[in-house]
């Protein structure tokens, strides 16, 4: 960490588009290990290879995306009302980054933050999930090659592996003005709460509990297909899951029948072989945490309509699962990290918009339809109101040119494309007068 | 706020631009009384006149802005690496905006706030000053009459007489995503706490403690008066007051002596009347305030060089006061809400930097300087880490165009112009398939 | 001239913000005389009074608009590749913009241009139409007096009546780097080359011929009302006129027929009394043109369905007409200045896109749908090529908060909102070293 | 061409940030041959080789920027006025560009507008110089390759090898919709006309006549380091060659004998050769060209300083050239092709400004001081009029995160950074109604 600290003098002064330099050849060097990054991010984590692979490679087209970026890190010039000034916005580094990953997506988090912190002139200190240590470690010597290779610090990317005292100690540094932190919402909040303390920043990724909505114009088929992908996908394990399937009536019945023939067909099993679609979750605790999500939503009037149990096999397995529930069921209000998802039947679009924005996250969301009026509004003002809103896709599979983040109890945080480089960069106003004279904004005169 | 709540619903669905000819009105209306309410301001506050006037003249500015910025608050249309998907960045209202603002600026913040968050879709609720009722008032009449003359309610702008609790209420209450709270670093960091807990979002202006640099190639008598301005002005209540200042060795007798001559003829008295330069301070307890901090001054080896005493007579008057005193004073870390200047001596730019840096508060800041070098120093990576970066004008005295705000224990929120306005919006990502096709991002195959 | 060029050297320095508060105080003159103006203009040119009253609510618009601007015309700090150098990107006024407006929008395509040209910086030369010299005297006389109020020379804004003459010598001024034309394609190709030749710049707003598309998917009723708006609407003299429509064979029968029945409701008369649609043609000259047009429809094998003749009475009044023709009929290329509308029938989307697209101009473009595949591709690569690509509204009736302007023919110039105003500012790269080495960029070693 | 014009179809529909991989790759490929093609181009054009491999590195760091663009090229969702009413802006490809390059940068300015162009969804129709076919063949097959090699028609990039007929043929071409052209101001007018005549569009980078103003208080070793790079290199054939040495009378004898020595130092010889700073003029032509221009200078009062002659030897060698010249000679005003720089004496800052701007042309400028005041001056509405306008930096030498290009004779076109991207589309302002009302603009009723 001192050595980070140290080395955020160098890097900070460095030009931008220098860094950008470094960050293009930080993309080279996984693009040459893109499969066997790949494998071993599959091998580790239990998500199906494509996914694996997919996961790495969107870390380089972060890489891309932050080259061009390092020569647009642009500041305004504003008009000043007084003579002879000058108004600039600018944008500097705030020092270190704190990048706080989940096992879940444990390099393209990294990848969002690291490439735009980087660029944007920050060391980046990175605590990986404890039980991905090997996708952490080889990130971390790719990347310290790099910075060798260029005469630059390793310590500019330091990574620690390890578990929530090293959290703790990275909530609590003085030295590191932002934490980017993805995880729980319980978490994030008591991470926020420690941050703020000490007047630092935090950028939080939390829970979704992503819903999708089917009207009845909407193409079935691509909407089953899109289910299937969102809610079984990773085994559920995405934070942009899609956990409720909010169904029209005219059309629910239908739906369900081509939903569960679907499910039918999943191929479980070796994430690292072809055609194989749900791997197993990711630890023994995230199979218990099933389990016992099964034993509540039953419990508060859930219908199983398929799947339901563990698979008793080596392997943290679990069938795919839906289940008919009421929407005002306490468990709805939920996120269970897996594959199970809701289905849930709706009557007009305004109603299918409250149960979507009646949960305390708001991270993804997504309606299937073919009515441009429904589209525009699902949109606006009065539409969903998540940081993810899509029309005819799975709420999941965000794309890196757009901002990715929730609202709500999400925690607002922004990562990737858009102007989210503005979060690790600290913002001034700068009003230089370069005249003789000294007039007073609003006209005020003072003595 | 029930009232405000639900007149949320019709303003939101308002074009922005009809919401933007409303606060054009609302500008109109403060238009025909700025006198008027300048002098009510001036009699309620404190602050002399030309200040009360100008800060009257501030809001009517921001509607103005507001009005142009109703037809701009862009969202995008970002390239989608999908073939027939259309990815869009939407900002959507709110809801509804708590705004709470502090005696020193009664007016001024709640323009700030209000006019943004108006012609962005959001209903305003506004906590004043509990000892600033009457201009509260005046403010909330002027603007619930512009509304009900275009046959919109009144409740869309809603405001409180009252103190903490109303403050507490308004920090609970899950109707109101966004309370901006301007106070100190103390009670916002409460405010924060309650807030993020039920997952709502604020914008904090908190403590100042603003340094003002002179450098010896500085222009003395420009920066001279600046000081004045900077530390005397508003009674050293405003928070971008001027608090510390930083002196070369090389002209460290001069500038104090020249400072001292000025402090001389300040006119202090009735803030309406012409000439004063130096008001009373606002209450009974911002007098028992300077009379503590100057003991504790004192007793920290600070030198009173002018000043440090109250002054008997009606009304809470106390001298404008130097202190010479190390920089390393436990005292000099604080936020002292009166017209208290520390003096400081140091050596190189790098050394003033440093002392700029290292209080808790990041909000203001400046040098007096003519060299290029200094400056673009100054306002880059290893410059003031400050939100306003001055150059050659006092600590305070900001223009609308540009945001305001500060960093650290300053709570990092902007307010007024810039892309300010974001704060007050809430930002989706959508990407729309219009195709029949579902690729998927990162080229991922799945099923 | 001569005063309008010296007074460009005290407007250019004025800061922006204070240029905003001039049009801004011109905004209010024109609100105080809205219903005089806008019966002037009505009188004067002949289109009906709603639409008069309307053309001069858009120059307020405008003015608004523009306030919000100056604190807005914003440069940009970019990052620079070499270390202690700074990268701006300012932006300038030009000195003087010369404005040549035609008889059809004689009040707010001079809004458009002279709102922004003054905020940024830039005095005016207005030649309106020789026709309208009352509504040209007006303006000039209302925002002279603004101007006189506050002190400044009334030149900063100076018209001329007058025809061909004043307009060459505009073109040929070498202290107006900026000619800004709206009128026949034919002449503003003329005066480009008349600019150009002494290196000044052209904004071009030239002659449109634009299509409306019905879909056999669209809202008929919306349609046919927009059609009606679109085609005999300010008696078919706006650039932005629906000359062809062009139906989807399904529906075309009944459109038609709807349409042949809105035509025979259209009340014709004096504009200036209520309920009147239909007003005279500009002047004499107007309708000898539509004569000749008819003439030469009938030649090319076009096929009257309603109106085609003059109505011989005082005024130059002449009936809304409907053609049926042939889209590769020569006449139907070019801008025939009337209510002449020609109807078209196709077979699919892509037929009517390339049938939109093969005239010569490219104004702007409608198509009536219900479906989000048809409206993002009209919208996209493969879509329309018009500067306005409108969905479910008319081909004219613009809002100040886009671009306004056309591709092709239509001479390539955007005004009124979005970032038109850059083309009224000169633009520089600049760089500034303010360190004491000479680093090169792309890393040359020179020496 | 008509195989590139067949290829648009299929490039434009590509989604943009697949547009930027093959830009990337186009990219790596370059980056593989940096030194062979740096070599190449000094052989064939006659710069020395650390320019030579810089100009191939700009094409590199083009393309490294076009990639992250390709997610950047961002549209705008734009307020409505209207309810139900949705208004964006889009830009879309324009089809084919044609770019004509000049022998000075036979590579560079191809770089800035084919990466551009590609990414934007463009085909590119390159015309090369006549005397740099090897280099045009060279980058042309590496391009296609790339291309290829992703399954694309290499057709998407055509180029011609030939002289004024091609570029004719370009500028006729109505498949071409933009045409870029580098050249003289003389040629490009009579493009401009040509494409303008058919209703294209061009892009233009003319003449400069580049002055540089050294201030009494400038950094003398700076500004002489500068002025030789800027006069010599290139053999002073860039287009922002400095052409015109401004100095204060102050510094004028101290100026001039510092340069005389320094250009006694300047080896010339093989442009391959390492320590050579001056390789031969391009061509036979130029050479006599500079022969003439001595010539004039003679014949207009100028005084030979040091230089003024070809050197008789193999190659088109000729000697670094300064004159003492008064700024009112006609000759000052032309830009002449070689290492021939003018000094002239001022005594104020804006008399320095006023000779600056007395030139035809706006290309670059640059002043050196170290004084606040005149580089804000410098930079503001009364300073230079350039397109480039530099501080304490050679007039050459410019950064690709910027925007290239002049104003005046210069032909106003933007090249490579910041938003020149805008010029390589075609923009739509584009209403969308997704309710079933007909609400107009501005209020009107119709009907």
């Amino acid at each position: 960490m001192k050595a980070c600290f140290e080395a955020s003098k160098i890097w900070m002064q460095l030009p931008a588009p220098k860094r950008g330099e470094i960050v293009r050849q930080i993309g080279d060097a996984l693009r040459a290990k893109l499969e066997y990054l790949g494998r071993l991010l599959s091998l580790e984590m239990g998500k199906i290879l494509p996914e694996g692979i997919g996961e790495v490679q969107e870390v380089i087209d972060m890489c891309d995306f932050a080259v061009g970026l390092s020569r647009q890190l642009n500041g305004s010039v504003i008009p000043s009302e007084r003579p002879n000034h000058m108004m600039l916005e600018m944008w500097n580094p705030l020092g270190v980054v704190g990048v706080i990953t989940a096992f879940n997506f444990p390099c393209a988090v990294l990848g969002w933050n690291a490439c735009i912190a980087l660029v944007c002139g920050n060391c980046v200190v990175w605590k990986g999930a404890p039980t991905t240590p090997l996708i952490t470690i080889a990130m971390t010597k790719l990347v310290g090659e790099v910075l060798e290779k260029n005469n630059l610090p390793a310590a500019i990317f330091t990574s620690f592996c390890g578990g929530a005292e090293i959290g703790q100690a990275i909530a609590k540094d003085t030295r590191i003005p932002l934490v980017s932190f993805t995880g729980s919402s319980k978490v994030g909040l008591s991470v926020q709460q420690t941050v703020s303390q000490r007047f630092g920043k935090c950028l939080l990724e939390l829970s979704g509990n992503n819903a999708l909505i089917v009207m009845d114009d909407a193409d079935i088929k691509l909407a089953v297909r899109s289910v299937l992908f969102a809610a079984v996908g990773t085994a559920g394990q995405r934070c942009t899951t899609c956990r409720r399937l909010l169904v029209h009536e005219k059309v629910y019945d239908s739906v369900v029948d081509q939903l569960l023939e679907a499910y039918k067909q999943v191929k479980i099993g070796d994430p690292l072989e072809k055609g194989t679609l749900l791997g197993p979750l990711h630890t023994r605790a995230s199979r218990e945490n099933f389990e016992n999500g099964i034993k509540v939503i039953k419990s508060q009037g859930g219908k199983i309509l398929t799947g339901g149990s563990v698979i008793e096999s080596e392997g943290n397995f679990v069938q795919p699962t839906i289940v008919e529930i009421s929407p005002s069921a306490d468990v709805v209000k939920e996120e269970l990290f897996g594959p199970v998802l809701y289905v849930l039947k709706f009557k007009t679009f305004e109603e299918a918009v409250e149960i979507n924005n009646s949960v305390p996250q708001g991270l993804s969301s997504s309606v299937f339809t073919r009515s441009p009026e429904v589209i525009f509004k699902w949109i606006g003002p009065k539409g969903s109101d998540c940081g993810i809103v899509n029309v005819n896709i799975p709420t999941n599979g965000a794309e890196i040119g757009g901002a990715f983040g929730g609202e709500k109890g999400t925690g607002g945080g922004r990562e990737a494309g858009s102007d989210s480089w503005k979060q690790y960069m600290r913002r001034s106003t700068c009003t230089i007068n370069y005249g003789s004279e000294l007039p007073l904004a609003q006209g005020i005169n003072f003595g």
